[in-house]
C-alpha cells in the first residue's frame, strides 16, 4: 500500500514526539508499505513566529510572512528525516516547492493548483520514506506561499490525490471524530464511520478535527482518508464515501461554534434593495456571513436584519454596518458577541422527516431561547445564547441517542 | 551608490537587534542608495537547531542538515524586510534559491558556483530594499545547501561581486580589524585599513572577524569591504588591495589559534616515503594538516615527526597515528591539546628583513619556548604552550610596535 501520513503540531511538539512519530512511521514501512509523511510545525511554533512578525511590523506584507511561516514545517521535515534515518531508513525531507506543490499567488492562504510530484516518485521508488513540509506551496513565480490554518492536513490529502494513495491518515490528539466533544458531551462516542459530506458540515460547522478545504478535496478526489491519534493505537475514524450503514443513522455528529458574533441592524427602512447593498458592503471588505434573519416588519415600514460574522471580523464589520444604517436611515446597530452556533449533523436527515422539530422542541423544554436557524439537506444549525452551549450540547447529544452505539 | 551590508547573528539577535538593523538600513537607502541586506540566522538559532539535529539522530544526513539550518536565516531575512516595510520602504526578501545562488553539492560546506541574480537586479532596480538569506544556496538539483560557519560574509561579499557592488559592508559586534585581540592586549588598535592578503592571513590564523573564503572572494574579485560594527557609528576596517602606505608597516596584526592540538609520532625508522604515507592516511580521512615538524634524527636511523591538526580532529587523527605507528615500527605516539599558535602578519615582512628572528628573540626574552615554526611571504606562525598565548601577544604587539599610530 502507498500511505500518506500527516502528523500535526502537537504529534511533533518535542523531540520526544518527533522520535515516537519516526518509531510509527517506520513500523508502517517495515510492514511493506510506502509512505508519504507529511509534518506541521513543533506545536506553538507558528504562534511563536507570528508574534516576532507583528513586533517587528504592525502590518507585516503577506508575502514575507508567507516565507517566514514556511520555516516551521522545514525544521520539522528535516528532523523527522534524520529520525528515521536515525532508525536504519532510507528517508529525504522535501519542501513544497521540492514535493512540487504549486498554488495560486494568495499569500497566507493559497489554494492547491497542481501538484508536480516528479521527484518523491522517484524517491518512493528508490525505496526512501519521504517527509513533506507541510502547509506550504510554490508559486509559478517561485514565491513562497501558506495553505492558511490547517493548511498540513490540505497538504497531506492533496499528495494522496496526486500519487493516488491507498490511505491517508490524519494523525492529531484525538481517538477520531467523536459525535459531540467529548470535553461537553462525556457519552460522546467516536465514529467508526462519517461520510466525506457530514464530515465537511461538522467541519464547517466548528470541528476541529479535519480543515474544512482538506475534506472537500478528499471528496472531490475520493481519498479515504482516517482521523486518529499518534499518542495511541486506536483505530480512529475512517472519512469516506456515504454508504447504506450511515443513512440509517439520523444523526451523526453534534458541532458548535462560538467564534460567531452577531450583529442586528434595527429598523431599517423595508425597501427592495436594502439587503443587497448592505451584504455587498460587508463581502467587499473580505467578511464571510454565515448566517442572515430578516425579521418580517410589522408595519410594512421597518425591519431589522440580524447576521453572524467572525468574531475576528466583528469591530470591521460593525464599523461598516454603522456606517450603512445611517445611510439607509435606519435607528441602530447592535452587536452581540455572546452568541453560540449548535449545529446537528447526519445523512440521515434526508430520508426522516421531523428532526428539525425534534431538536427545536428539546431546546425549548430546557429554556433555550433560538434566536436564528440555518439548514442544509444533511444539517440543522440554531443560534442560542453563548451560555447555553454545552447544555444544549448534552441535551442534542441525548435527545439523538448519540451516546448508544 | 550599491552597496551590500551583511549583518551577523549578534547584530540580528532579536527583535529590538532586528529594528536597529532596518533603521540603519533605512538610512542608508534613504542617502540614495540601492541597498542589498545579508543576514544571518539569529544568534544562537544556528547552535540550537544543530542541537535539536543530534537529539533526534547521532549522525544526522548533512542534506537534511541543509534543508533545518537554512531556515533560521529565512526567518531573520523576513522580519528584517518586514521591519523595513514597517519603516515605509519597498523590502522583498530572497532566499538563497531566489538570490539565484547556485553552489556544489557538497552539503554542509557548499562552494558558490554561480550567481543568477536577475531577480534581485529587478527588484532593485523597482525601488526595493533586497533583504537576502545568508549562509544558503541551492544546487542544480534544487536541493538546498549550506555553505559553512561564516558562510554569510561569502553571501554578501559574493553578491557584491555579482552585482559588481560599490561597497561590502560587514557588520559585527566589534569595531573592525584589531592589531590584536583587545581583550587580551589593551593597547590593540583598530586599523583603518588592511590588505587581503594580511585579513587573509589573519583569518586563516585564527581572527574570527571575516571567514577565510569570503576574503578570498573579495580578493579574486577585488570587492571593497568594510569590517564594522553594528552597535555604533566607528568608521570600521578597510579591507582592500595592497598600497604603498601599508608596505611600510612590517607588522600589521597579530593572530592566535587555540583550537589545534600536536600529534608526535615517536621515533620512527628514518626510511624514505614514511611521512608521505603518514599524511596521506590523514589526508584521506579528511583531516587538514597544519603544521608539520620532523626532527633530524642523531643516528639516521630514527626520528620523530610532529604535526597539528584542529582539536575537533584530534581524536580521530590520534587513533589513525597509532595504527600507522604500528605498521611503521614507531616506539608510539604523543597526543598534545594544550598548544596555541601565534601569527605575526604583514605585507612589510616581503622588504624588511630580521623580521622572524625579532620574533623569536621577544619569545626567548619571555623564556616562551617554539615548538614549531611556519612562514609565508607575508606570515611567521610560532606554535608555543597554550599557557602562554596572552603573553606572547602582548610582547609581540608591544616589540612591533602595533599600539602606536
Amino acid at each position: 500500500m502507498l500511505i500518506v501520513q500527516k502528523y500535526g503540531g502537537t504529534s511533533v511538539a518535542n523531540i520526544e514526539r518527533i522520535k515516537a512519530v519516526a518509531e510509527r512511521v517506520s513500523k508502517t514501512a517495515k510492514e511493506g508499505n510506502k509512505v508519504v509523511v507529511v509534518v506541521s510545525a513543533m506545536a506553538g511554533e507558528t504562534d511563536k513566529l507570528i508574534g516576532l512578525a507583528h513586533q517587528v511590523c504592525s502590518d507585516p506584507p503577506e508575502r514575507e510572512m508567507d516565507l517566514l511561516l514556511s520555516s516551521g514545517e522545514r525544521v520539522t521535515a528535516a528532523l523527522t528525516a534524520m529520525a528515521l534515518y536515525g532508525l536504519g531508513h532510507k528517508a529525504i525531507a522535501l519542501t513544497g516547492r521540492q514535493m512540487g506543490i504549486i498554488t495560486d499567488a494568495v499569500h497566507t492562504k493559497a489554494r492547491i493548483e497542481k501538484i508536480i510530484a516528479t521527484r518523491a516518485v522517484k524517491a518512493l521508488e528508490e525505496g526512501y520514506i519521504v517527509v513533506v513540509a507541510g502547509f506550504q506551496g510554490i508559486t509559478e513565480d517561485e514565491d513562497v506561499t501558506t495553505l492558511g490554518r490547517g493548511g498540513s492536513d490540505l497538504t497531506a490529502v492533496a499528495i494522496a490525490a496526486a500519487l493516488n494513495a491507498d490511505l491517508c491518515e490524519i494523525y492529531t490528539d484525538v481517538d477520531g471524530v467523536f459525535t459531540a466533544d467529548p470535553n461537553i458531551a462525556p457519552n460522546a462516542r467516536k465514529l467508526e464511520k462519517i461520510s466525506y459530506e457530514e464530515m465537511l458540515e461538522l467541519a464547517s460547522l466548528g470541528a476541529k478535527v479535519l480543515q474544512t478545504r482538506s475534506v472537500e478535496f478528499a471528496m472531490k478526489y475520493n481519498v479515504p482518508v482516517v482521523v486518529r491519534s499518534s499518542f495511541n493505537w486506536n483505530p480512529g475514524t475512517l472519512v469516506t464515501k456515504e454508504d447504506k450503514d450511515m443513512e440509517k443513522v439520523v444523526v451523526s455528529g453534534i458541532a458548535h461554534d462560538k467564534n460567531q458574533a452577531k450583529i442586528t441592524i434595527l429598523k431599517v427602512p423595508d425597501r427592495p434593495g436594502i439587503a443587497a447593498k448592505l451584504f455587498k458592503a460587508v463581502a467587499d471588505a473580505n467578511i464571510v456571513v454565515d448566517m442572515i434573519v430578516q425579521n418580517i416588519s410589522s408595519d410594512g415600514k421597518a425591519t431589522d436584519i440580524s447576521f453572524t460574522v467572525p468574531k475576528t471580523d466583528a469591530k470591521k464589520a460593525l464599523e461598516l454596518t454603522e456606517k450603512i444604517s445611517k445611510e439607509l436611515g435606519a435607528e441602530g446597530v447592535l452587536l452581540n458577541e455572546d452568541i453560540a452556533k449548535i449545529s446537528i449533523v447526519g445523512v440521515g436527515m434526508r430520508t426522516h422527516s421531523g428532526v428539525a422539530a425534534q431538536m427545536f422542541e428539546a431546546l425549548a423544554n430546557h429554556g433555550i431561547n433560538i434566536m436564528a436557524i440555518s439548514t442544509s439537506e444533511i444539517k440543522i444549525s440554531c443560534l442560542i445564547n453563548a451560555k447555553y452551549t454545552e447544555l444544549a450540547i448534552r441535551v442534542l447529544h441525548d435527545t439523538f441517542k448519540l451516546g448508544e452505539q
